[in-house]
């Protein structure tokens, strides 16, 4: 240790044969830094109410882009890590992170998407991450500096509900996040705590690409009545009193449970229907989003007003 | 500080006028101590997995407690941190906790059911909880320490999705847990997380009361065609693969989303609807698990070989 160290070990003349702790933090921040530099777009999913379809969003989200052009270009971050979803629902479970001398390598999913999740380090499928929050914004931490990513257009971060430890450490691990996508089901039991993740979002400072109102109606496959299970319609009413963007409402379909089951997207088994339908339009709002922020949101706040 | 200080207040002289913090520590668990010996059965509800019906198990096994021979004794322990359900589903929003001179006391819910949750902390309804581990760990302790639940037969505790810090605090904080109960919907993706939640019960020693799977089936209210949206069986097969006993299925209601969100439980708003029905084949089932803990578990694991 140097009486002088100020943690910036670059401009230090003795770093070389430092032992504080201190340089470790450094490093650790510029791996950080240096991986996250060659991914082009960072975008969170988001809830804050479980059960209401992040993950499904998300891997459908990062086909939805690998197939339009981003090949090869596409990661997703399993932030959940008491209950990963994305291995299952890209058909990746039993597989693990490739751990070879020259560092740490996602699991390659459809398309080339390279997906990172507590799922790839567990021995047991039904071995539960006991872990409180320090142990599980150090795993975060990890996913993000020490596996080898590579050049990402996009890289998509599913995360667990709540707004504690995974939302806020993925938050401040990577400040410059493009945007957080919402996701709901319409009931007010749902709205109840979907709009206190809104809150959580502006308070970081995230851009709000908008909300997905996901489970909305359903059409009986018989005789084509819809019900609305969960109601319809919570997604535009947060949107509307909290004046974000609203992307879409993708309504309930059978297809899409049996699909995340099968580890298929939904988009590309059922390429017709109308959850797809829907989900197409909401990638284009999110694009827009992306080439515009600006522009999106200003639209979208005037259109539901 | 007394230099011989074994935390064993009780036994020591200088306990009196002592400023040693494993002072402020002993009277702490004495006082929880106290306040869990004076409810009779405590009875958590988890899953792992988020939005598969934790909060509307919990509201509707309360009341159901209540209707049946025990008003103004059974209590609820919200312990959502994040994303506290269970005001909005018993019609408590904007209620407070009610501090008096002699204690802080539970918001009063129908049938005398005693409630205490995060959301009645809250200075505003859109207000997130942004909070990690250590502070998640003492609101719980304090909600079980430091309310004056009094005296009751039971106390259920709806516990958040995940793992990690709540329900590890609450498993570490109730020793005496009489059991949990699980809660899953159908799908494979579910099933995944919960067959973890399942191990970690497990592994802390808590007997499991059993399975309830939810959001088993929907029939059309028009032509009456079963249409299995998030699958039918899961349930079954978790309790099958992990020997674990089988409480029910709920089927998927309409009337249950509407209710919870009018703050009413679906048992006695729908008293004759299917879902109603299989909820109180499931109450029987706990009821006798409650009564003789071994009989069932033998008994329902018997029948699923």
């Amino acid at each position: 240790m140097t009486e002088e160290c100020d943690g910036k070990c670059e401009s230090c003349s003795k770093a070389d044969g430092c032992d504080d702790p201190r340089k470790e933090q450094y490093l650790e921040q510029q791996m950080l830094k240096t991986r996250m530099e060659k991914i082009k777009r960072k975008i969170a999913v988001i809830s804050g109410k479980g059960g209401v379809g992040k993950s499904t969003v998300t891997v459908n989200l990062a086909m939805s882009f690998a197939m339009h052009g981003y090949v090869n270009s596409v990661g997703i971050l399993d932030a959940d890590i008491h209950g990963p979803s994305v291995p299952k629902m890209l058909g990746l479970r039993g597989q693990k992170l490739q751990a070879i001398p020259i560092g740490i390598f996602p699991v390659m999913g459809p398309l080339g998407i390279k997906v990172v999740s507590m799922d790839f380090l567990l021995s047991s499928d039904d071995a539960p991450v006991v872990w409180r929050g320090p142990l599980k914004m150090k795993a975060i931490k990890q996913f993000l500096s020490d596996i080898t990513w590579g050049e990402l257009e996009f890289l998509f971060i599913d995360l667990p509900p709540g707004t504690g430890d995974e939302p806020l450490s993925v938050m401040q691990l990577i400040p410059d996040m493009d945007g957080v996508i919402m996701v709901t089901i319409p009931s007010e039991v749902s709205q109840v705590v979907v709009r206190k993740a809104v809150t959580f979002a502006r308070q970081l400072g995230v851009p709000i690409i908008g909300i997905i109102e996901n489970m909305s109606g359903f059409v009986c496959p018989k005789c084509g009545t819809e019900t609305s299970i969960f109601k319809v319609g919570g997604g535009q009413k947060i949107a509307h009193d909290m004046s974000v963007p609203f992307l879409g409402s993708i309504p309930i379909d059978p297809e899409i449970c049996r699909d995340s089951d099968n580890g298929i997207p939904f988009i590309t088994e059922h390429a017709d229907s109308p959850a797809t339908k829907a989900f197409s339009e909401i990638v284009k709002k999110i694009q827009r989003f992306l080439e515009n922020p600006m522009l999106l949101r200003e639209m979208t706040v005037e259109r539901e007003k």
